[in-house]
């Protein structure tokens, strides 16, 4: 079934060893909202989407996702491309992770296209889960070989040893490594807040040490109280909407519907 | 396992890029109500069948079904095609919908032969998930141009913004569009009533509005009416039944058999 | 994954236009008690095993099964010729059935290899379940054409309307009939005793009188009676084993082992 | 799929029709113990990996795992090699067993590889599941041909009769005796004690009678006495740490985390 995974590059762009950075929905969406953050910064441009059958709903099913101004998709990975300073980077982002079955497929595709364009590092940022609120804050490393390990310690990351990292962030990292990439796995210790920003933020910082990326750290803060504001109005509207009872918004509803 | 899907055409038909109609089980049965009305009025000629080992039972079981004459088939599509004034149509339905595994190939193949004919436009039809029931009779559109969101907003659908389309009514509007058709969903509010009569007159409504086909849709209330009829009949037979206990009448039994 | 299931073939023979008779494990074991009577009676030549992947336990698992003599074999299906009378036949029995995904590619493999020696007539035994005891002994009928239907009514069968058949007796007849075979599954009624030997008895009945089979069937009575009082005496030392408590006999002990 | 499993070769050796040994997690760890104390006796060289898409977690996921000294892999098979006495030998072990779906194709890759250094004899170490403490210490053989089973007899071990072996030890026993290599299952009696030891032993000295390996088995006690009293030592610093509360060590910590 190899064509059942597909990347469909929407415009060829110069990329000189670009070097990979991941984050897709998990454990707090930590890697998801720290890969968001770098392009909403750096606005770097959109070349490609990667398709694939193995990418289905958290729920186990398949089909589309309506977004608000009433296009919609399949699931789908999406590769932006940023080469406004070195490193150059491609930023790859999703809005669903590949069935277990698929992991290894969707992770080799992923690597073929990015080592097209030369890269040679691979970075992949995730949430670690941890029990205690004190952790918050903290990165945890999983590194492939020494020297990154020694500028990822440099920085104030822990470095893991034992455990495992399950989904899309480990097999990337272990095909990568497999592979002969230098790859790093930033994880964000969260106690699985929904999203957890606070875990964002640090992995955010980390990432942007690591590879002098221009983006502005000081908005981050701005705008990490601009979210939590967010979700603290957003968690007393929930309230005040259970109050008003069966009233209805149908043109803005967002109610899940299957067919 | 591309061979685990394969289309048996029927005869060779002359069709002039004909709308694809799509109406599978799902949701309160809106699209198979629909479509089958569809097919009852317009008397399209059967001319193709589809079969794939991953159309499985409701249950996720394989096997027969035995129809009511006494034959029986594996769990099929099948595909109607309608050429006596424009535009020609190819109307689709079946009695199973793909496992998760085989969505993107069952309808990958649906397309492909489609397109042989020259199809441009998709429509499916469905059901959309409501709790009030006041909301039935309403029309949620899904779709991928704004021309073809124009038309429907005309004839009173109302837009979908945010949400989802699971199965196959989401897949095939997702890989249609992909492959740049114009697709458009009709999901009939439903309060999932098995089978929601009223939902699928919405859409039947909305089906006919859009592509002008020569539908009696004063039959569809007076059958509308009938089919209320049978089903409250139907209610009150099968209390009769289970105060009868238990004599069999076994060659008129429709008891699922399992060996 | 076509190398998956694959037919060792033990030796070549001559087979004319052989009708194959399949009772796989299933509902009231009915089908493999009755596949396996013929072969008890007729002494047919094992000349074929298919072994895949998709053949697992019932419990999901794969693995090995051990015999009473130490040997052990994967799950498989065995392929028995009789040519010693018309009609030549082929029986096909195994341990296990496959997966729901290898339904199809296993039941058309059977197929092709019997269509090699030119079979044109399928034969599926199974278990119809009922809750009546009274229906045990009853065979209900699925046949897809009415010529082979009028047969199976004339020697007694009741002819089903409605239903589904689930599993391999069901795919094979389903997949036979695609392919222009003529195609009739006896589904012994049962209650689902394991094994129901009066089911098996009323299967075994209808499929001798359909083929005119050189089968015994006063040695059948005779062994049904053997059967009943050996599962009796079963039963009875299944009561006093309990009682024993923890003693053990290793050489002769059945119990599953996992590793 | 055939690429899903995949055997990095690190360097090339010279075996002369070397026996597989194969030990792998499953009941009790018997199988995987056994073969590491063989690993850690005899020095082997690593020789080769097996990478497959089928290798999971026992949970069903797919990730890295992460070792004490900071590197990581995805789950994988490893092969090691003896050549300094007669018989040569590969022990295979691993940190999976494969998914049900990948049991078939692992195993015959493994076979592949060890075929094409001339291996004629397959042995597999596991556990025999028993509620009896008595029993733990008896060998169970699975055997495909009477002369091995008559060799390991004289051993002591009991020959099965009836059962299964479900599993990659099962499978492997099964797809080799398909392909005429000899073949011997080596299953310890086992409560199902994690790891058990003492059926891990029994294993061992099976094994060692019949290859005549050159492994000290006094090392094997006095290891044993030691495996036991590092394993009291742990349980009761796990007492301790409950105790002590939430107080943390990250860079020790061996938590599961989840990206």
């Amino acid at each position: 079934m190899s064509t059942d995974t597909r990347i469909h590059e929407i415009s060829k762009l110069d990329l000189k060893e670009p070097v990979l950075v991941q984050g897709l929905p998990g454990l707090g969406y930590v890697g998801k909202v720290a890969v968001d953050y770098f392009i909403q910064k750096l606005k770097p441009q959109k070349f490609a989407e990667l398709y694939s059958s193995y990418l289905l709903f958290p729920d186990g099913n398949l089909g589309i996702t309506i977004s608000e101004d009433g296009t919609y998709s399949l699931p789908k990975y999406e590769f932006y491309a940023f080469n406004e300073s070195l490193p150059h980077a491609i930023f790859l982002t999703g809005d669903a992770q590949p069935s277990v079955t698929g992991q290894y497929e969707v992770a080799s595709r992923v690597l073929d296209f990015a080592q097209q364009f030369g890269c040679k590092m691979v970075y992949t940022m995730g949430g670690y889960g941890t029990r205690s609120g004190n952790d918050v804050g903290a990165v945890y490393g999983v590194v492939g070989d020494a020297m990154t390990a020694e500028r990822l310690k440099k920085l104030g990351a822990k470095m893991t040893k034992g455990g495992a990292v399950t989904g899309a962030a480990g097999v990337i990292l272990g095909i990568g490594r497999q592979r002969g990439l230098q790859c790093a796995g930033l994880l964000g210790a969260t106690t699985g807040a929904y999203p957890d920003i606070e875990a964002a933020r640090a992995v955010i910082h980390m990432l942007t040490g690591l590879t002098s990326m221009p983006v502005e750290l000081k908005d981050l803060d701005a705008e990490i109280e601009d979210m939590r504001k967010k979700m603290e109005r957003f968690r007393r509207t929930d309230l005040e909407e259970s109050k008003e009872g069966e009233e209805e918004k149908p043109e803005e509803s967002k109610d899940r519907y299957i067919t």
